[in-house]
């Protein structure tokens, strides 16, 4: 049940380019960056710089794990208007606007007090238990089935997998945060919430601000390729989530609630 | 003149972490990820997730790299304080409050409208020339200097060369465009802007806001360990800028003005 293409046409665009020392000139394929504006009831709150496609599924995860509780999404047909309007009726947009007040970095989403940053999410109890070698395997099934990491070497990538490590969604971004939001909006869309029985895995390293969607989401283990930050750590300690890092070679470091893997 | 000690101790921190299959618990180091906020005249402008050190020197090139003309910024003896003041006379914090109005993601700031996303910054036309050999050495050098990186495999880096390839200043930091926000910012501090006669080099991948920060700070030549995106291309194309990206194995991909490289 792998849901949708993962390369969109639009997620690649071809440029020039020159090779030295030999200095050759080829064409080649680069990872598309575009703005997308987000507007509730045609108020803008949120601008990212994504790569185009499952425009919706982004626009609903990163509403979802901001806490503004959408209903729908609907992008125009033109892909090149680059904006996408979010049906979140009860979403206090005053408060949107005061919390929102700014932010340039991934991770932090403009939040208005250094002690508001997280969004609320209940702790992670499920006593669900996966084996170790699945886990490990899950990076080269990612990498696999990233179409457009093939032809760019330059997206991000959030798979979805099951228990058994089959894959579930795959999602590529310019941002690694997209990524993500793409696959939860695709659940919340697919009536899959909350991720209970299913396992995150990033093709990146692991900051705070994906360990936060993940809880907020629900999902019980988080698998990484890359390294983990003190912040995500301390984050997925805090909602019980499993979190793993380094996933390569066949291994994977733990850092919280081993006890789910077996 | 290799400017200040490259891993600050607050960068990084210990966790203990379970190696699976083998199932052995040790101690790791991960890197620090911690909020930090940005205020001008006592107003916060912006929340950003960054590993704790320079502080001042990420205040002030991420004010400058936005426009906001600061001229000095002082963090709190206490860096767990998690602040910093911006002075900047000049900046119409209006406009910030009503511009800034929100972004979760790396690389757009959090402008109003899709067409205000690029800070004004003028087109680069200085004719300095670079050898190919010297650029296809930088990310060998860069990461030899990563002192933090080597510790927790975690840290993004930007690094500031000469013509020659000489390592001129180096930041390290979860964020990658803290990691260049912090070099710039040093270079304000230093009186050495613009950067007309030096190279940027980063340790990832090339986003549209790296791109438009080595814009603001006028230097000429961005090289990029990893690949670019669809509109960094552009906007170095806009601006200039000689654009270089999979800079490794002793070659390069030149995407933008190849006639700055002999």
């Amino acid at each position: 049940m792998v849901s949708g293409p993962p390369a969109p046409p639009h997620a690649t665009a071809t440029v020039s380019v020159r090779r030295l020392p030999d200095g050759g000139e080829r064409l080649d394929r680069v990872a598309v960056e575009e703005p997308l504006e987000i507007r509730i009831g045609g108020t803008p709150v949120a601008v990212t710089m994504r790569t185009p496609g499952h425009d919706e599924e982004l626009a609903l995860g990163f509403c979802l794990t901001e806490g503004l509780a959408p209903s729908s999404a609907r992008a125009p047909d033109d892909l090149a208007a680059n904006t996408v309007e979010v049906e979140a009726p009860d979403a206090d947009l005053e408060r949107v606007a005061r919390s929102f007040y700014t932010s340039s970095s991934c991770g932090v989403c403009g939040k208005g007090a250094l002690e508001a940053i997280a969004v609320e999410a209940p702790r992670i109890t499920g006593g669900l238990s996966v084996d170790a070698a699945v886990l490990a395997r899950l990076p080269d099934a990612l990498r696999a089935a990233q179409a457009a990491f093939r032809l760019t070497g330059g997206l991000h990538a959030t798979g979805l997998f099951d228990l058994v490590g089959s894959l579930v969604c795959l999602r590529e971004d310019v941002g690694r945060h997209n990524a993500m939001d793409k696959v939860i909006g695709w659940a919340l869309g697919a009536g899959e919430l909350p991720l209970a029985e299913r396992i995150l895995c990033v093709s990146g390293r692991l900051s705070f601000e994906l360990v936060q969607k993940a809880a907020v989401a629900g999902c019980p283990v988080v698998v990484a390729v890359g390294a983990p930050s003190s912040l995500a750590v301390e984050l997925a300690a805090d909602r019980g989530i499993t979190l793993c890092g380094f996933t390569r070679d066949g291994g994977t470091n733990v850092y919280t609630e081993p006890w789910r893997i077996r």
